[in-house]
């Protein structure tokens, strides 16, 4: 991957000195941004530009290449790439649009460039991608012309399926004084896509925060993996968040599972900071690039009432807390206010008066008190007040804020509190560090970054995890693939049973020994009654349920009804179950997602899930901590553990479940859906049941 | 009002020429901005200022005044308004701070004040205020420097709680090229208050939008009713949204109707659109300033793949959709773009690519396509590409756009898509209409002002409805008051039996007839026990609630051992109710807020409302349309509507409820509390039967 970003000797196919010709852009930008490497310009019809020749082949280049980038029309893209691997380059970018993403026809042609790849073994990115970019030795292959004046050289990588996204933030953080570091637009990603790039970025030297802004997450399981066991901060802007699969859903925990609902928990585990808009990205790198917060108490500073009370909003707002400044700094405060009409709290309000020197004072104060995580500080500009009479005053304050985070553990957080877009500019050209543009946007940043350290602190098991008994659970799914079987009832209980998952008391009674079970002891009334079969999977709505089977005459009077039943006709068998009325409902699932594998979910029962959207999904595997933690997560989570004085209930058993069922889908591939629906959760100590278990395979 | 806006004659009391005095500041504002009026400098210390006498008291001035702007210190300032009543000045706007808001015990010195001003008739602005503004005829008040290029005249006027957010938003406003009209900051606001400004700025014909900072809602329930019937957007920034009220709840209903949930639900009715920043503010006023949406039908045109995908996710997520375009247009736009590489949908990828006539001539037709109500169009601007090709490009679409909302009804909203600010203000500057800065902020604004403008156009009813058996209501609250009751129960039944409101089947015991009851005939086992009286709100954590009581002797039993229970000794007696296990439970209930008077809820039952947060509420009284509106809001409005096949509940007979609780909240002040908890409705036809009802006076 490396020789993508630090080629030696790179060329540039498609070029010709017309006016509208887009490869010539490249080369003006390879001058501008100074490129260490050499370039050659190669153009069918030849000429010169620049005082350079413009090869008319890239076999015409008298020494050996190391990358090409081509932008010739799409047809000729695989000829070219032919050339590129009988010179022996064994990198390409391919800038070129029109392929696939244009006419579906045109997948052809895609399949004859990666063919020609192969055979010479060329790696390429693209096609239809706008650039390759490495401030580092100036490699800059956009086709629209850039100043390098607007680029700033930093530590953060980006990876975009969109060219305009990769280069509009690149400019962004440039323009905010953290700069970038490498940027690739993938493109079609016919070859090296995000995956290759995000392992090559973690293990760059140079990149210390990822971006990648991405459409679809086609490799979304090694992604979350990556992520899951990476050392330095990764956000990506997932778009195209309509919900696009168009699989059916036969389970519950499918129908919950949406793409875009895994996306956001696989995230959230992975410590991934999810962003949907630039101004989230910015704001969130921008609090990267400060000393972390280790909590979540600040120390305020604010222009005015208005400022202040808008700071405390944010503050709560985003779960921070402004503890009570000790006596004695406010006491040292209180002394030198000069105008003496402002009561000093947390957040402080400064008022319009512009005492600078005491601001310097307090800041310093504020980041060592004790029990203070950060300091937030609003800064007020007036340039009429600075020409009249704090000529020194404010550049003293901005030199201060330009280092101010540069020798302390503690960030002070500066955001320039403006009245218009031009001011606010001048400030954040005067201070040197990054600076914040709204208070909602810091906090919320604030919160999102400190969210997603906390998670990445959680380890992740990767592993599949062992199940003793899973020779059992093979022989029960091969059986059911044999019988060419797509859904399980009763067979199903048996999967829990060996993944020692309780289930309630129940008899399975064949059809036909129907009339035989009234021979059958059952000591456990009242019961249910459940007709078994594919076409049972929603048996309630075919009349395939009856409750509250009182005794054997019952019981007899509504088999025979089920067996008479036109509806329940092909039902394989049927199950007689214990009532159990005791407990709290939940349900618990794991469905293979197309994009991320594995996932569980756990919900509260019934009307909870579905009207409430109460439920937490996680990738699978998980471990008991994650499991615990998913619980903990739902909003009924009150009701769980111990509602209105009632008994706490067996939480640790449930999360075995949720551990249990994760490990059975991170091990049997075959298992597309399961649904434990409802499991009934009793007080600590007593356990849950499994009252319906649906597998589909 | 008018006069503090339009004075012909203004004193600027506490000049002098000292380089740190801020009255000078006022006089060189005057100056800058070119106030129409006479205005004169007093300070103690006369002398000159610009070449004019500063007058040593109000009192020196040879001419009559209308206003005195006062800035001195506060211990001063009743003195100043003495002198200021003395000249037979009648408007008086008085920055100065230090007062209440600093040391509680300057309260002394805010009532002398108020006593001058009562004195002589005198209305104020202030203390503690920043500015009075006019941008018609230049009075500007504010004691800091401003520069009047950096001010706009324009249709928004501003009522402000913080100085600093009036001056910041004016300015944001300005430069966004809308500008402000009138500015008030409120400060202290002793005498005039953000009502009396309202009202003002509602019969302004110079004011076409307000805009609010507030940090309390004192004459909520004032703003509120003008609100309802102004025909004027209205936005408010209401702040300070934590919790501050300290009055204990005694019902359910008030625990749910915290301060900030009924200003969000009150702003929401009356279709006040609440802001919570400056960016917020700012993105809905340029919004205001297009042609309203009619619909939610959108037809957007993006640069690239991102800013197409963005754009859709944006839509999706605020309710708007992007129609298919027809045929002809696709061909049309098709045959003439240039580089055949991007396949035409909704939203257009135009590519990298500078057709900028094509840009026009799409935006044109697509305003005119049936079925559109705005078009939303992300412009790409490159520098480097207008110096080297497209030099009259840009500016023939930069005045295109400056002109295309004056003359349609389908806005064009235009979002300059760009790699930084400055780059993104280059293009702000060369088009003179409003243009949106980000795409999240564009589309939010879309939302919040198409949602608050239909809002507004349902009516609500201000007028308190009269109540046809109000005497009998009137007995009953006039008899607990009399026993010095605060709290109601069985007293509660006979009001909404008044109100028509049906209960369940029940029947009062007495203490003392506590061993009669078993010669009463009930007819309707199973029963509930309950006891009765003002120890018994909770009757349920006491043990004075017994349910399901089969038949007479179990009756006997249960009422004998709450007799003998010593946490029920309190007990004034006993109500025997059938027991209603049908339907779905709700709670219906009103409270009294502080701020707005009396508000009515509805929420689902039990854990659904506390857990879940699923209720609804509005200021009372409300009609039947509103009742409907806030029951289908309900997160479990599934249930009500008939759930998985279920029959629909009665939800005719479950508004009726509403809004007679409305109408008893609005017509009985006495009435601090009730709740109806729980209700249980039935199916549509069968009505709703109340199981439980509180009463606190």
């Amino acid at each position: 991957m490396k020789k993508f970003f630090y080629p030696d000797h790179a060329a540039i196919i498609g070029v010709s000195d017309k006016s509208s010709n887009l490869g010539k852009n490249i080369i003006i930008n390879l001058m501008e941004f100074g490129f260490t490497g050499s370039y050659e310009a190669v153009g069918r019809e030849g000429g010169m530009l620049f005082d350079k020749p413009i090869y008319p082949s890239v076999l015409d280049v008298p020494h050996e290449l190391d990358l090409a980038m081509i932008l010739v029309r799409a047809e000729l893209v695989p000829d070219v790439a032919e050339m590129c691997g009988q010179k022996g380059i064994k990198r390409l970018v391919i800038s070129t649009g029109g392929f696939s993403e244009y006419r579906p026809e045109r997948k052809a042609l895609e399949e004859n460039l990666l063919a020609v790849c192969q055979k010479y073994g060329m790696r390429f990115i693209g096609p239809n991608c706008l650039a390759v970019v490495n401030m580092e030795n100036g490699l800059f292959l956009p086709f629209s012309p850039y100043r390098s004046a607007k680029w700033k050289k930093g530590p953060v990588s980006i990876i975009s399926q969109s060219g305009g996204i990769a280069m509009n933030l690149s400019q962004h953080l440039s323009h905010h004084k953290i700069g970038v570091g490498k940027v690739a637009s993938i493109g079609n990603k016919l070859n090296v896509d995000e995956v290759d790039l995000l392992q090559f970025f973690l293990d760059d030297p140079e990149t210390k925060i990822i971006y990648m802004y991405l459409e679809g997450l086609p490799r979304a399981r090694e992604l979350y993996e990556m992520a899951c066991a990476a050392d330095k901060p990764i956000l990506i802007h997932k778009s195209n968040t309509s919900d696009t699969s168009h699989e059916i859903s036969h389970s519950h925990t499918a129908s919950l599972a949406s793409d875009d609902t895994v996306v956001e928990a696989a995230f959230r585990h992975a410590g991934i900071i999810r962003v949907q808009n630039f101004e989230e990205a910015i704001d969130c790198i921008k609090m990267l690039s400060l000393p972390p917060l280790k909590g979540n108490r600040l120390a305020c500073m604010a222009c005015g009432g208005g400022g202040s009370v808008m700071a405390a909003d944010e503050a709560g707002r985003n779960g921070f807390t402004l503890p009570a400044f000790p006596r004695d700094f406010l006491d040292w405060l209180e002394e030198r206010g000069r105008a003496k009409v402002i009561t000093v709290t947390n957040p402080i309000d400064y008022g319009d008066l512009y005492e600078l020197d005491l601001h310097i004072g307090a800041l310093e104060r504020m980041r060592q008190l004790p029990g203070i995580d950060a300091v937030f500080y609003d800064i007020c500009y007036n340039e009429e007040w600075e020409k009249l009479v704090l000529s020194e005053g404010f550049q003293m304050l901005f030199d201060y804020l330009s280092r101010v985070n540069e020798s302390s553990e503690v960030p002070v957080i500066v955001r320039p509190n403006l009245g218009d877009l031009e001011l606010w500019e001048s400030v954040n050209r005067r201070i040197t560090a990054p600076v914040f543009e709204t208070i909602q946007g810091c906090f919320h940043a604030m919160r999102k970054v400190r969210e997603a350290t906390q998670a990445r602190r959680i380890s992740k098991p990767i592993a599949t995890p062992t199940i003793s008994t899973a020779p059992t659970i093979d022989t029960i799914l091969q059986d059911a693939g044999r019988q060419g079987k797509t859904f399980l009832d009763h067979e199903g209980y048996g999967i829990l049973k060996a993944l020692n998952i309780s289930v309630v008391k129940q008899q399975l009674v064949q059809r036909k020994d129907a009339d035989a079970v009234f021979e059958t002891n059952i000591s456990y009334y009242p019961v249910a009654l459940k007709a078994l079969g594919a076409e049972m999977a929603h048996k309630t709505d075919v009349g395939g349920v009856r409750l509250n089977i009182r005794d054997e005459k019952e019981l007899s009077a509504a088999m025979a009804a089920m067996v008479a039943d036109e509806r329940l006709t092909s039902a394989s068998g049927y199950l007689v179950q214990e009532m159990v009325n005791e407990g709290v409902e939940v349900i618990v699932g794991g469905k293979r997602d197309p994009q991320f594998g594995p996932v569980v979910v756990i919900g509260l029962g019934g009307i909870f899930v579905e009207l409430f959207a109460d439920f937490q999904l996680a990738v699978a595997p998980v471990d008991m901590t994650t499991a615990r933690h998913m619980i903990q997560s739902l909003k009924g989570y009150p009701l769980l553990k111990g509602y209105r004085g009632g008994a706490p209930l067996d939480i640790d058993f449930l999360s075995k479940i949720i551990q249990r069922i994760s490990d059975l889908m991170a091990n049997f591939p075959s298992i597309r859906e399961i649904d434990l629906n409802p499991v009934r959760v009793f007080p600590q100590g007593e356990g849950a049941l499994v009252i319906d278990c649906k597998v589909f395979l």
